[in-house]
């Protein structure tokens, strides 16, 4: 029973809310209040086209999973495709898109890239608007993220010499998996934002330079796509958990990961709650006033017909979501060390690593609770920076490391980053923003471009130190200073 | 016997001072030494209209209280009256103005408003100059107001995670009064220079959302206007008292505070004397100067013709008033642990708060002075930050936050400052300037969405560090650092 | 014998070097290797008029005290004096005189003049390049000038509340003389170069307000026309003494200074050799390209025909004196505590304070030494901020402020530095610069209005502390952050 | 057998290259692989005449050195080497060669260099883009080179007034070398880029100021040449060692400098890896862009095509060596204590000095070995800056400083850094950029004004401590503060 618009566009209410992706008509009705991102971003879209908007940040087994067969309703008519199609190929281009597309043309070559600022630079200018703020934007006043990056630069080196070094090895096993470097491709969602084949830039980057992939819950792909996108079957990947409330729900994707052959299970505790990304929030306004449309629409002062005493923070925050924020909706806010840990040790047998440690004390509960790994990680504002973190946990209890693998990740920008996690402890770095930015810009090439700069500068910087491995880095090496080397942004 | 504008023209000495105040003529001759802010600035509208002048910064019943009924000489005739109207009516718009009204007229929607910098931006652009120039001047080099702002990005998490927070309560009590949130309005002076509703803006905000006002003594309603102004009479209000020098004016005014209904007193210690604000000194001269009006009448190096010796500081400072020095003249400098507190509880039961505490010696004393709680604020530069001074007394005595309720206002300007003070023992801190700007940009429904904005931001930051009420928000928690996050402006 | 230009004008080389001052001749020939700016700057003006530059640096006696009375020539004839005045009317305005006299006409009125950095904002517009230059530079990257200032912005108060403070004294005794406030006039070199009538101004507005003067060795007065300009002979001045390497000479200054009826001798120590100014260097460069003056006279590259091991220091400095430089040639450079402190006894019965202080240890020498009062004051570059030397001396030697009276100097901008240097026991703060702007902007009038200013910060800074005298101002009032408040200029 | 362009024109490949230097016709094809900056560089002029590639950056000797005789060609014929001229006086002047040749003509008078950053700032006017590069460019982000400058900003002094310092002496004896101030040339590769004179200028810039000169493995004179530049062969030259990881090269580059006369040799240990000096990597593209040639050639994506795992890092870094890392190459990255000290110990009895120590445990390994001296040094990124090691030796192994004469480097800007180092124990320090930049400026003229401006600075920095001798520079002067006077400029 193939549809008209007009069938369709009557379905625009929240009693009855229909939208069409690719040409095909779904009832969304029943799913609105389970949206992650809240029910007014389809709303947006009810009797309408929502194909653009879904496309970049659902992976393509989203409708799938979360709506039942029966909401399927089936091809619009022949005439309607038609339309759509005419309508798409006529729309005018934005002005960011027009901006992107120069940006894409003049962008440099992959060889001028030297550093992962470069990277990142050549990112900003052909990344979209929306992608960028979501990418770049991080809580409140971005005072940790700014900090993950500038904390590295209050350790200085003290460097040995008449070492040999002619042969100097990176490699490392990260959980019994051997990689070439020890940095890994840290979980970040969305990568389809940047680039049209996303987190499958990630995996083949992966696979070309040995190194660990952790897949987002948020992937823009389907898990399996991911997985299938592995040149080698044996290469390995880790998945990362945000445990959705829904226990039911949660056990599926556990299993669905193991089943896939993901070889560890991150789970993230630190990201509970939505951070406050208020540049990814002001993007559309920003784009509206870009693109000079109308928005005559909007509700001045929402607030002011607020009745008294009413304090629903469900409304207001569906109002500053974002891209960001609608990620986080469903996730777990009671889980428990006596409780999660074990839920997820019933379900596989796989390592189980903690990401999202914030504090010498949570490192130990971690040991104690017997997990293989931690990911010293953050996400709020004011959380102390990653490093700094690693430096305290070296410093108070240096056994932890005997105990289980003590991973970091977070403002990690130059080889010596990298060293100086290493020196501390840690058996490896995570890289996020970095990876998105590359394979934004360059795409599989980008990635494996991001791991070689990084690989020279760790090379040449343990050559520097006298290290000719990855032991050879130690504490006394790193030098806590007390003077700012760089300045803050803010 | 109405006046014509010829008969009030002849008054304009300071032997015979009349004044018109809405088209009432008034004596003020007797008045003049006695101004708060000087003889000199009503003598500039000696035998004239001083009503613009006059309505904005004090309060309705300000002549009342303060001139007896003989000097009420009574109204002007129709003439008069008209003729003012008329020139009221064909007054040109200051340039000031102007830019005011475009400003207004171009404001982002409420719901754009993200934070409480957001916030203050609007209102820089909506207030007029002068009320800019008293709302957000410091003292001196405003050194300890950038501090009290800077002085929170020292202070990091030590965030804890697994810890059930999806039902987080931000709840508690202050002096056994129940409120949403560890957040009140702390005294401001002159609200009306901002908004036409002035204080009562706050005190409606306040009531829907279910936190306590300090009104100011200075405020530019009267005490009564506010306390009607509440949509509820249970809503507590607390009076911020400035202590007359006249024992007999002082008494007077807690008397009416009490018979309000206000349900605490908050003695201001801390601003005896005015603080040296350049930036509002300087107002008027920057108003002429924008206006271009003729300044020939300004004496050149006054100095220049005084006497060898004479010192009269009286006299300088009237020259450098500005709106914030006008109000501290009548102030008692006396004061003293011994003599002012048993005088207070001699006049009143309800609770004392002191404000002004700036270091741990005087917390200390206002313990054993037996008052209720103390207010950890500032006035004066190069005072320690009101957040570093409770750092230091959490560490040196906690043992003080068992025997009085500890507070602080000063530099919060996010949830995680609020976090922050809570964390190190504070059972509330205040806000003062943020809801200035929020009701000048907003009115009502900006204090809402301030509070609204401090909700969604305290609850968060409560579940990123994994705490679920107050309580769960410890010491520990906060920790110091020696680097500088965010860079001072001078 | 009148003289014609033409005879003088032959007399124009090292060997026989005539000049023209006021229109009377002098043959300075003798006196070439003695001048302690220099030959060369001499010999620029070898057989011709040198008023203009002579004018504004040397006091009028000068000449009377450096040269033998066969020296002086006698007076030009009438046709060249004649000559003189006629060039002098014609000769046509530089561009830094008329952008000065511009500035002079749009200065501020007085009253408007706020605080110190004001008053030397103006100065900054008024003043003559080459005098900003020499008054507004220091030695080498000008950090210790710049460390100075910011080192107060490192000090906070743990002021104290509930004190009474309506009556507040601010007078104190140095060294047995009343004065009103706790600061002095610091000496300061050639004030003629900002005003006409130069240290007169200083002397004058010193005692209007009370205070003590300390007139420099360097003064563009002579030291009796500075004691005349006292309205009242029984005013107190001070005299610092630049110890002449030629011991007659020193010893005959030092017997004028007491003659003259100054009070005490302050013996500087720390400027034997003058700083490397060279902001006030380069000011000739400047003001040639500024005027695009004819500069093919310049030799390029003096070092390259200097013979191999040829290392004359004195010929460099002299290319690179600058204004400041000029002053220091003659000076002793082979002081010793116990040779110099009893010599300056034996000449004199008056207080002996010696001004340079940088450390503890020269403190305690000094105390040792039985001087009456010490200066902690500097002029090298990278040593310690004076109020950090005297912080240092508070902490570690407590019992030197009871032996001596201590000062300091250097870096005062604001009451509060003032109160924070008398918290760490200081019984008085000298201040240079900015009393050379205040005269030179405004004269008397501005010297009179700097001292006010001071006054009003200081007694309202200690009201906000809680004295009600200097005694109350005690060291636990002040806190040493380890923050920055404000930023260093470079 | 004279060649035509035509013939040398055919051996334009890897299989065969020949060039053309100086219009003779040297085969390459066997050095190819040998050459320290890496093959491609010279394929690029693959049958073409390489001269002004070649010139400024290679010692001329370099080609007899490293090519048997008979690969030496012969000339080219008449023809071609007109035709070679021809070209070369046609030739364009690129926008860079027109910017320096007027920057040449405007440069200040050398009288008008005050200090070490006006040299620096004329030098980098003159420069070519290339040699700037080369010369100002630094590892990574540059925090350490920066660092190095800031350390010693850190660092103020503790002046001592009253002791006689009129006659000051700043001679000291390094390794039995009388020398005229504890200064020397620290060894900087590649002079001739910024001068024709190049290495000759330092030569006999530090004979006129008596003062030694470390000359660099990588200069652009040949050692002899430099040897021969002396005007006196008493003067002492001294002999930085890259050691070769060829044995033999290694050990007759030794022989030499001992034939040639050189006092001591300075082993270079901590640049055994080429620094990732980005800036001038960037060079070419960016002279590429400048002058708007077609860089069509550019492969774009570089790692695109590279095979899945693999990681030649060679080729990686030949991509990206710049002027620095061209001269790396084949340095020994094996070098050991027990084994390089003694294979040198076994070739000549000179002197030996460790130059790039980088902390105390190396200097305490370096004082066993038993060297003769130590220069701390640094090369990689955030290596602890010089001073700062300095300080810590001194203030952890005092002994040290009495076993081997230790020197520094790195950041030395005023005379008041050098007194900085000699209080902490250092004998003398080295500048190595700033002479570099003041031959680029004024030749050997600048070479010695430098040395006179920071003699100049030395003595009167010595006189304000109350320094008579460097003897009396002791560590007690300097004191270490917490705050930052200056400020990164990143």
């Amino acid at each position: 029973m193939p549809w008209t618009l007009l069938q369709v566009a009557k379905h625009n209410t929240s009693s009855s809310c229909w939208v069409i992706i690719n040409k095909k008509v779904y009832d969304v009705t029943d799913f609105l209040p389970e949206h992650p991102g809240g029910s007014s971003i389809i709303l947006k879209y009810a009797g309408k086209d929502a194909t653009a908007a879904y496309e970049p940040i659902h992976p393509p087994d989203a409708l799938e999973k979360n709506l039942s067969p029966e909401k399927h309703l089936g091809e619009l008519d022949a005439a309607a495709a038609k339309e759509l199609t005419r309508k798409a190929e006529n729309r005018e281009k934005t002005k960011d898109e027009i901006r992107v597309e120069m940006a894409q043309q003049q962008k440099p070559a992959l060889n001028r890239v030297l550093n992962l600022q470069d990277m990142e630079d050549v990112a900003r200018k052909v990344l979209s608007f929306r992608a960028l703020g979501y990418y770049s934007s991080a809580s409140d006043d971005e005072i940790t993220h700014n900090q993950n990056i500038l904390a590295f630069s209050r350790l200085f080196f003290s460097p040995r010499v008449l070492r040999p070094v002619s042969i100097c090895d990176t490699s490392t096993t990260l959980l019994s998996t051997h990689t070439s470097l020890p940095i890994f491709i840290s979980p970040a969602a969305l990568a389809r934002l940047g680039h049209p084949l996303g987190e499958a830039n990630l995996t083949r980057g992966a696979h070309r330079t040995n190194i660990i992939q952790i897949v987002s819950s948020d992937a823009s792909l389907s898990y399996e796509a991911i997985a299938d996108a592995r040149p080698d079957p044996n290469q390995v990947l880790w998945f990362q958990l945000y445990k959705n409330k829904d226990r039911v729900k949660a056990e599926a994707r556990v299993r669905e990961a193991v089943k896939l052959g993901y070889k560890a299970i991150c789970l993230t505790v630190d990201a509970i709650v939505a951070g406050n990304r208020e540049r990814d929030i002001r993007v559309p306004w920003m784009l509206d006033d870009m693109e000079k449309l109308d928005s005559a629409h909007e509700v001045e002062g929402d607030d002011a017909v607020r009745a008294p005493g009413d304090t629903k923070m469900e409304e207001m925050s569906i109002n500053i979501l974002g891209t960001a924020g609608a990620l986080s909706n469903n996730n777990d806010r009671d889980m428990t060390w006596t409780k999660t840990i074990p839920w997820l040790r019933s379900i596989t047998k796989l390592p189980i690593v903690i990401k999202g440690i914030q504090c010498v004390a949570d490192a130990v509960l971690a040991a104690e609770a017997g997990v293989d790994g931690i990911i010293i990680s953050n996400h709020g504002d004011y959380s102390l920076p990653s490093i700094e973190v690693l430096y305290r946990l070296r410093k108070e209890r240096p056994d932890i490391f005997e105990k289980i693998e003590v991973y970091m990740d977070g403002g990690v920008r130059r080889g010596t980053d990298v060293i100086k996690a290493i020196c501390l402890g840690a058996k490896a770095v995570g890289l996020g923003r970095p990876f998105l930015y590359a394979q934004s810009a360059y795409g599989e090439a980008g990635v494996v471009r991001l791991v070689r700069i990084l690989e020279r500068e760790i090379v040449s910087g343990m050559q520097m130190l006298g290290a000719r491995s990855l032991n050879d880095l130690i504490p006394e090496m790193v030098v806590k200073v007390d003077w700012q080397s760089r300045s803050a942004k803010l």
